[in-house]
């Protein structure tokens, strides 16, 4: 049972890590191009409202895994929003 | 504990519509311009990557709301992917 839960952390310790890895290089290349023209902002004003939902969920659910990745993901995600007002 | 169970899985599956749905005005956009020029593509090969991680944390955690989520979103990711190659 122990090894189960410690399997199913890493597990979402990883994918948490990567998911939330992911916004690194589109923040970045909106950053460095000044352009985000072809980036839906729609689409990120819907991450940041399911993504507050998925951080409530963790907490309700009590995996840190969860917790963690959405919470910097929603940090990520609030960086791309501003960029995309600000460079269209 | 069954409210509370009830209550998680209701703000997962919420969670679940929203992020997944986010996907879609991304995919539309890229659809309707032909152009993904500022997407970054190792955002998306990351996302499919972790997603995938997720789907088999949901699977482990026995959580309905992230395998459905995830599996749904999956599918998305790819079709943004294969745009992003093809129109570059």
């Amino acid at each position: 049972m122990e090894f189960s839960i410690n399997l199913n952390n890493i597990i979402g310790i990883i994918a948490g890590i990567i998911t939330t890895s992911a916004l690194v290089p589109q923040a970045l290349k909106i950053y460095k191009t000044k352009s985000a023209r072809d980036i839906s902002l729609t689409m990120f004003i819907f991450l940041a409202i399911g993504i507050t939902l998925w951080l409530i969920y963790g907490v309700l659910i009590k995996e840190i895994p969860v917790i963690l990745a959405n919470f910097v993901s929603l940090i990520l995600i609030f960086s791309i929003i501003f960029m995309k007002i600000r460079y269209g």
